[in-house]
């Protein structure tokens, strides 16, 4: 084999204060570097771009290291083995890992890289989206924490998104009733005509008390469960409306995640209904991560659950591609096409 | 028996907007409604001051219902039966239960009401201290939710309060590393010196940054258990040091419940540690006081365990003792003696 020539990559420069910046990252182009010993080269074909990512850019203490200056953007992708030094792993392989947002990546295969079945599937992309980090999300929260019932009321927040949907979807699959906020008619309508929620609710334009107005007729017994993706005003409108014993999945706080946080001020409703908050990490159940692959796979191919991906086009969107997560204009698990 | 003729009573004639004042309330004076049937005449000796009375000033949805405008401030008491209507309650009985800031009480006896044996306790105070609702709260916190473990490090807010006193001696009886945080020198030389905390943080003169270096100073291996009572920047610090699967109490905010409140901005570490918010209410365990109460009789008894009361004299006294829950200038459960 003959190592490709180029290899594009993801950099970050700068740590971004507040809204990430174009000129915090650059497109660095070089040499693809050879594998050594124990090392695979994998082609990226395909990232994932997550909320999560905007966590790891900062310099805090956070349950993995931060995004070194000078290095590509640490994001999960699908790929496939171009040279392999590593046992196991051959030429022509699948692999999904957390690997960067780069064209190839010379790496010692960790415990995030396993070898995918690209035949299972219509597109290896779903290993990043409804089977992959994202789906697994969804699927464990639901059904090894929350638990949802028939007569019981869920809220989640970021509905549109790549875990909001299939939450709602799965909780609906278990008889509770769903309702969603997200941002815009257009997001509130596929909530509703494309995802089944028995009700949706735009987060555009409403402060506090409208917000808070909009949840409590929408969730007239109240709300039993909430799957929190958002956090800011739309946490504390929510909070104003929890039921006794109410239990809420801390799955992501993006609004919180760019410069000035509003920070969630009713917690006293957390006091006053015994309600619990938990915070939430996929990982938890990486034990059982191809458990719940299969069995979102099976739904889907049951028709029961539905799914969309946005993907963009090429490394050199990888910023563009990265800020539809925080101004929301992605409909569908954000993925970047990469080579 | 004659009914006295004169009946004292602090009245809430308008609505706090942030923290209380003097105009907000008006001592009223006037007759003694005689019982009627089904009701007895309760002598108040003693007022229970507790930070939950500020949440039951707002015309806000919880737990129990707002003081209504020109009604005597609720709050739990301790007196004795001056004249009875009612089955089970005779005169001379001593009686606590969920009453009002008034020399005198006419009511049917309802859930809250039980007769109590002042001859248990060196003064029937305890009732309202100790072995009443602040002393259950701890009790029931730590044995029974938290249940702290040797090599643990618990830290609790408000330290020097009646609740955080007792919280941090029960936790450090089961082995745990007990580490408080309280308002100025002399109430950090009274936990260390009287309560036996392993460690005391001052949190007057310190902001976000200077809190959070001291707690990590102060708790090298981190944070497994938290008894919150306070809220503000101190949580947010906090939550900078707890450890993974960290569970935290959420027992009081009182930072909070005055004017413009900070929020809580560090909620994101929940996610990241996969840790545990609770909401928690002592009425909780309502069916299991008289076990808690014996218990922490039994400890005091045992000189395993110190309490203090703070006691103001008079009725006429009550603004300026419940403002003392505001300012952190009581040492001790916070009483009224009112008659």
């Amino acid at each position: 084999m003959t190592a490709p020539l180029r290899n594009r990559r993801f950099v970050l420069v700068a740590r971004p204060d507040g809204l990430p910046k174009q000129s915090d990252f650059r497109l660095e182009d070089g040499p693809v570097a050879a594998p050594g010993p124990g090392e695979v080269l994998v082609r990226n074909h395909y990232a994932s771009l997550d909320p999560a990512i905007r966590g790891w850019l900062d310099d805090t203490p956070s349950y993995l290291p931060p995004v070194a200056l000078g290095d590509a953007v640490r994001a999960s992708t699908v790929g496939r083995i171009e040279a392999s030094n590593a046992a196991g792993y051959a030429p022509g392989d699948w692999v999904m890992g957390l690997n960067r947002i780069e064209e190839f990546s010379t790496l010692a295969p960790d415990a995030f890289m396993h070898r995918i079945d690209a035949t299972l599937t219509p597109s290896v992309t779903h290993y990043l989206s409804s089977m992959g980090a994202v789906g697994l999300t969804a699927w464990f929260g639901v059904s090894e924490i929350m638990k949802p019932e028939a007569g019981q009321t869920l809220l989640v927040s970021g509905a549109a998104g790549a875990v909001g949907s299939m939450v709602g979807q799965l909780a609906r699959l278990r008889g509770a009733r769903v309702v969603g906020i997200a941002g815009g008619p257009e997001k509130c309508a596929r909530l509703i005509d494309r995802f089944g929620f028995d009700a949706a609710i735009d987060y555009r334009g409403r402060d506090l008390d409208a917000l808070s107005g909009a949840i409590g007729a929408a969730c007239p017994q109240g709300i039993d469960l909430v799957f929190e993706n958002v956090g800011g005003i739309g946490l504390d409108a929510t909070l104003l409306h929890i039921n006794q014993k109410a239990r809420i999945i801390l799955c992501g706080l993006i609004s919180e995640y760019n410069g000035a946080r509003h920070g969630t001020r009713n917690l006293w409703q957390l006091i006053v209904k015994t309600a619990t908050m938990r915070g939430y990490l996929v990982s938890e159940f990486v034990d059982r991560f191809p458990e719940g692959s299969q069995a979102i796979a099976d739904l889907i191919g049951q028709g029961k659950l539905v799914f969309d991906e946005h993907i963009d086009d090429g490394i050199d969107q990888a910023f563009n591609a990265f800020m539809r997560l925080f101004d929301g204009s992605n409909q569908g698990k954000m993925l970047l096409k990469l080579i």
